[in-house]
């Protein structure tokens, strides 16, 4: 049995998948049984490093997702519409979906999901995040036993890129960011990827799953890297940290009985992290996942995120696996229940705590007078509002100023900024450039 | 429709598994449908720290292995017999098998999966390697589109704690050996371990589903940990290098053409790997497995190698595996084909390269009398077998003697231990305390 596959969109991610799927010789023997049937294009007469006979070219992509030979649509077309349009229509004509289009799931994901439950279809997108690494399986299916406790993941290669870049080099953010859209690590408009929301998009993928239900985009904090300055980056390492953008979904447990609860934290920052941390020794444009759960502890799943290479065997992977399971039937697809293990059925929302309420530990920099009692003023501000200090450091002092580096234990955010709101009405102090939060 | 298991075995990672299936709440939905039908056990009386009622607790494990009720066989008492009567009983009587045992799969493996074909049920080992790691299934699902080059692995718990040990400590072998007997981390016999032979279980396993073939365990090559002195390491450390015990499993290429050729390397042995690789950061007890392909470049599983709860994680996750499966089936099992990514159907064996025509780099540490022209012998000495140098450093002299280290390029085995011959009947040469290969 071929099962046939239309393509939607030929560009880099396309490209790369047709790559696999044409030259199956070493790959897994199923790859044989995939038929690259249609493909959706924007122009027929742009020339192209792939061998695609013409008559299988089309610019019109509707026609695909609603073609009855088309078992499975794979959507590479990226952005919201008409991505978001053509995946549903393909799902209402009862095929299965493989895309890697992280931005139409985290908003569009319920719309999709429900209608793919209703088709009875599937709808697969590893490619989604974490470019090649495979973790949306792994979540679904071989972690899916434990209880996930966090999920924490340093999953945009343009923000760790640029920060691994100023770690080493000692740089600011904004000439390397320059110096990565020249080499093309960063695209001509970056907001997505350096003000964070590519990666929010991630962490609510990778949240609904590990912890089994919807979750709404709005509600993931969200915070990119443009203020993170050479300075806190060197100053972190005399500290022991490196600063790394985190992703972060983590199940809130009960300060006294330290039990599960149901709420979970949601947020995307630069974050300080332990230089002993398994995330710390991520660098230059690789990604990594750390999921953390009950029985299994830590696991961390690490590569390339992005690319035309792993993003495309990512997706090839996701055809695979449909065609398996398309396989391993005997009647009809529509007339057999879903694997719930490939399904993604959970209806309810999941409860996200406001940040105000959330506990972490935190980094500031402060530029004060250099003068006696200071340190002991900015202890007794933090105290004043039951923000205890881990750390009081004066890294430097020129005329009569000095900066002071502190970084507390753990502190709900709403205490902290509220000390912090004290501190910058203090007379000693003359301004806080910099606060980060710290893992 | 319930799943019914039944375990044979109720020690750690028995015990951990059914702590699992009993507790589903917060775990995948999938997991309420699996019941815990049948346990067997080596003693009724012995007290167990979990509540299984003692109507399904039984020392006859092959009244489990044949019970027509069982739907699913998990394997996890260890050991080469009964474990690999037990599995082909339960098989032959059409149950589908979970084990953890690497032993027999590493030995057993063609028999096992043989008649697992002929039975047309599934036998699933995510627990047999890298613990609680998911790297089985996303080799067999996730990365099966790519062309595998290598899998490079920290797969023996035991062995990554002694040598962080050695290396945090600078320790020796031998007293830190026993006191991770002492505490836990190492076995009263710990042969398996230090010499090697459970990580070539391990990648004799990942090598097969990597390369799509059988692997006979014989043609895995195996030196063990032994002989690594605490002088090594530092050493080592002093050039760049971390020394680790790795398994490789990696398909030759042509060293013109550069182009992937039939045969494998298959090895386990301690190895210098450069501090920056990700491998070299993997300490403690806890397990990394790398894998390399085309075209996702290169992806690393990192987690817990070892113990109950991550182990159980993967038991837990095939028998979901499996039960997912069957619950996707509107018709009896056996009437379905299999999903070839569920199943291992290869029937070949893989060619294995002689470690004689295997080329790396080679770690040296002589003995040589401290005077004029001794390091220009040795140059000499390895030239004549065309074997090219990469650094030379005299590290120590006393008396008389210096302590000579050196790094060669890639080399052909053979070539080099000609010039080590050469070298070992040199005048210049008291002795070569070690030979260690390098990344």
């Amino acid at each position: 049995m071929t099962v046939k596959v239309g393509l939607l969109g030929l560009g880099t991610v396309g490209t790369g998948t047709a790559k696999i799927l044409l030259d199956p010789a070493g790959r897994h023997p199923l790859v044989k049984a995939v038929e690259i049937y249609r493909v959706g294009v924007r122009s027929l007469d742009k020339p192209r490093n792939i061998d695609i006979p013409p008559d299988r070219l089309t610019t019109d992509l509707e026609a695909i997702a609603t073609d009855p030979d088309v078992d499975v649509v794979v959507e590479l077309i990226g952005g919201l519409e008409p991505a978001r349009s053509l995946i549903l229509k393909a799902i209402h004509h009862g095929k299965h979906v493989v895309t890697a289009n992280k931005a139409v799931i985290a908003r569009y994901g319920d719309e999709i999901f429900d209608a793919a439950n209703e088709a009875g279809v599937y709808v697969l997108l590893e490619a989604a995040v974490g470019g090649g690494i495979p973790v949306i399986q792994p979540l679904k299916q071989a972690l899916g036993v434990n209880r996930i406790t966090a999920v924490t993941g340093i999953v945009n290669g343009t923000t760790n890129y640029i920060l691994t870049r100023m770690q080493a080099e000692g740089g600011d953010f904004e000439p390397i960011l320059k110096d990565a859209q020249r080499l093309g690590y960063a695209e001509a408009d970056p907001t997505a990827d350096v003000d964070g929301l590519d990666a929010a998009d991630k962490i609510a993928i990778l949240a609904s799953l590990a912890f089994g239900g919807r979750i709404k985009l709005s509600d993931v904090f969200c915070e990119g890297i443009r203020h993170v300055s050479a300075s806190d980056i060197a100053y972190a390492e005399r500290l022991g940290f490196v600063i790394k953008l985190l992703a972060i979904a983590r199940r809130e447990t009960c300060p006294v009985s330290n039990e599960a609860l149901e709420e979970l934290q949601l947020r995307v920052h630069p974050t300080l992290v332990p230089k002993q941390h398994p995330l710390a020794s991520i660098n230059d444009v690789y990604n990594a996942i750390l999921v953390e759960g009950d029985p299994i502890g830590q696991v961390m799943f690490f590569g390339p995120g992005a690319g035309e290479g792993p993003t495309a065997s990512a997706v090839a992977s996701d055809i695979l696996n449909i065609a398996a399971t398309l396989q391993s039937q005997s009647v009809a697809a529509k007339a057999e229940p879903q694997n719930p293990l490939l399904a993604c059925t959970h209806q309810h929302y999941c409860q996200v705590s406001p940040m105000a309420d959330i506990v972490s530990r935190f980094y500031v920099r402060l530029v004060a007078k250099d003068q006696a009692g200071v340190i002991g003023r900015v202890g007794t501000c933090f105290g004043n509002h039951d923000v205890s200090i881990e750390s009081v450091v004066q890294i430097d002092a020129h005329g009569d100023i000095a900066e002071v580096v502190v970084v507390t234990h753990e502190v709900k955010e709403q205490n902290f900024q509220m000390a912090l709101a004290d501190l910058q009405d203090s007379v000693d102090i003359q301004s806080v450039p910099s606060v980060l939060r710290v893992l």
